[in-house]
């Protein structure tokens, strides 16, 4: 598979945006996604007839408003981008990655200049938690997981078992990733649970789905994030402050029944299409961003993209290599554990977080000399070890 | 706004596929996509390893069954296609037209070789008929029109009105799109309603929103279609049947209170920016596939597309010249109305007939001499003028 297109040009973000994420009861997905897209627009220094095409990341905002179509429409004709092409992108948890890739496919080959990317997704709206839950196992197998009740969590929970079965990593290791993305977190204005807790805490924690408890979960969120590409030789009438993608890459799992449940095959193929792509390797990345749906997903990240060998992520994260400090900080941001998941935003606000790492402009929370970064996000049914996985490598334009 | 990326390569279509449309209570969204695909998989003589990505346009079909996510995935893991890029598209009724435009330009960027895009909805798993009008109308816009009772009949109700008062267009003019397209879809084994009825049997038909009756309407149906693209320089080896896509366009609609109702400025944009792209003018067309949701909206198309001038579109059928044999077949298929409207599908069941038909393999319904055929697909609310307007063009490859 090739990354790059043989005949591709050079693509740059000049911009990005993110709403707080949390729970939003008085807002819905129009006014959030609005803020985003404002954000992402000051921040690039275009105006918003500058917009040749937008691609809208959303998974379940549909589901509990029943506003299933037109959701980038009605966002961004609040902003007067009307006439450009405007499609929905989903493809569940990875919806927002997904539509940043479209987008950058569409500037690299030269049919649009100037694309924005942004996601956005409201659940607080619902009238009842079950429709939430409904929504989100929407992102699942409805008829061959979901209805023998093999939902995330149940399936993060086998995971986390097996992992620790062949691994022997352990529930401190696991809580440990948590108290670093919540104190991670607390540095993060836009961040819906930064917080202070304990490996004991976490311990304490109300037991969901054994071994996995309350703060071993990322929530559900409300909240949007935004970014703006264009093409590397026009960005630089606009910006100083162009970070290049380096490599895109979108994968899909493949079933395998005598697989093995403790890593994620989309993830490992689509790390090493970046690094093929790219010419870097895990060596080489400064940062990254990690889909940390659950504790246990960020340990296997650590090595199904390269950074620490087959069941060593729990001593990974014990020896504070993913620590802010350490070796390769992850999820600087919070995470989704503490920063929040409003699902089809989730993708483009990694992508922004790395943006403001690699321009220096993370303040207390920025990691120091940050030169490559990396962007992981994950989603799908278990047994198709997932439906997606997108990894995208940035660097400094200089 | 550029159509073909400065650097873009050729891409042609290799393979088409489409199911029955209709009512498939007994069937599922899996069943009819995978049906869908082998179609044209076997159509273009490459194997599912060939897929390099593929691109789902599903609108309404995760409102029905729960399953929002992953619809793209649950079909092609039937077929064994995996591991690839397998992303939703949804753009209203334009998700087909969308999902094709995504996989042209990521063919053309050369990301990918080949490309599958298909679509796919499934209504009739509704437990209430209400549940599909619900579904529908989260393609309009739920809290500024369907909730004031402005749903799409009423909406293209106003417009007809407003196109009779304005340019004289008789009932019997609009009668004549139902008459013809109906009797076209008795020679497509596909349709769903194909049938001979007479311009009375539409004037004595229920009345619904005035002035459109039951026969002005498409009805929402469950099917799948898919095309298979590929890059010229490849295609060869495949296979002879090569059509050439020949210019691409998705436009959204802009809103204009004190605009007229009786055009879509979104569809001539569209039709502009083909025309501009290929070189050729509606004079070059030798049919067309065109979103007949209610017939006064193929005569608005007439015109919009440049057809004949406007207003005169009530009298372009009136002389038949849209009729097969005419001018300028539109709807050789049937058109949604009698052909059927699976949302995600429509806009990939218009391109598959359309290659038929430059291939010279429509059968009974072939149109003589088919050179060029174009296809424009519609979807979304009012008051936006409609949130998306796709226009293609098509020709044989030499």
């Amino acid at each position: 598979m090739r990354l790059r297109g043989r005949e591709m040009r050079e693509v740059v973000v000049i911009g990005v945006g993110m709403t707080v994420f949390g729970k939003h009861p008085d807002s819905n997905f129009i006014k959030l996604g609005t803020m985003a897209v404002w954000d992402a627009l000051k921040d690039s220094n275009i105006k918003p007839g500058n917009i040749q095409a937008a691609y809208c990341g959303s998974a379940i905002t549909g589901l509990i408003t029943g506003q299933e179509c037109n959701i980038g429409h009605l966002v961004l004709e609040q902003i007067g981008i009307r006439g450009i092409p405007i499609v929905r992108i989903e493809n569940a948890c990875v919806s927002g990655s997904a539509a940043f890739r479209e987008a950058y496919i569409s500037v690299g080959s030269g049919v649009h200049d100037i694309a924005l990317a942004f996601g956005v997704e409201h659940v607080s709206g619902a009238l009842e938690k079950e429709q939430v839950m409904r929504a989100v196992n929407g992102a699942s197998d409805i008829e061959r997981e979901v209805s023998k009740g093999m939902v995330f969590p149940g399936s993060f929970a086998l995971i986390a078992n097996r992992h620790i079965f062949q691994y022997g990593t352990t529930r401190e290791q696991m809580a440990k990733v948590s108290v670093k993305n919540h104190r991670n977190g607390l540095l993060n204005r836009r961040a819906q649970y930064g917080m202070e807790i304990s490996i004991q805490d976490v311990l304490n924690s109300k037991m969901l789905t054994d071994p996995l408890r309350m703060y071993d979960y990322s929530p559900v969120s409300d909240g949007a994030a935004a970014v703006i590409l264009c093409a590397k030789d026009l960005a630089k009438k606009f910006t100083d402050k162009r970070i290049r993608v380096l490599a895109s890459s979108l994968r899909s799992g493949e079933f395998d029944p005598k697989g093995d449940i403790t890593t994620f095959p989309a993830t490992k193929n689509a790390a090493k299409d970046v690094y093929e792509a790219s010419g870097y390797g895990p060596e080489d990345v400064s940062l990254a961003e990690v889909h940390d749906c659950f504790t246990i997903a960020e340990i296997i990240h650590y090595e199904d993209l390269g950074f620490c060998e087959k069941g060593k992520g729990g001593q990974f994260i014990g020896e504070g290599k993913s620590e802010m400090g350490g070796k390769v900080p992850f999820n600087a941001s919070g995470g989704l554990m503490s920063k929040g998941h409003p699902l089809g935003a989730t993708g483009l606000a990694q992508i922004s977080e790395i943006v403001w790492q690699l321009r220096g402009e993370a303040g207390k929370r920025q990691v120091q000399n940050a030169k490559i970064g990396l962007t992981h996000n994950l989603g799908g049914y278990m047994h198709g070890d997932t439906s997606a996985v997108a990894v995208h490598l940035f660097q400094k334009d200089s």
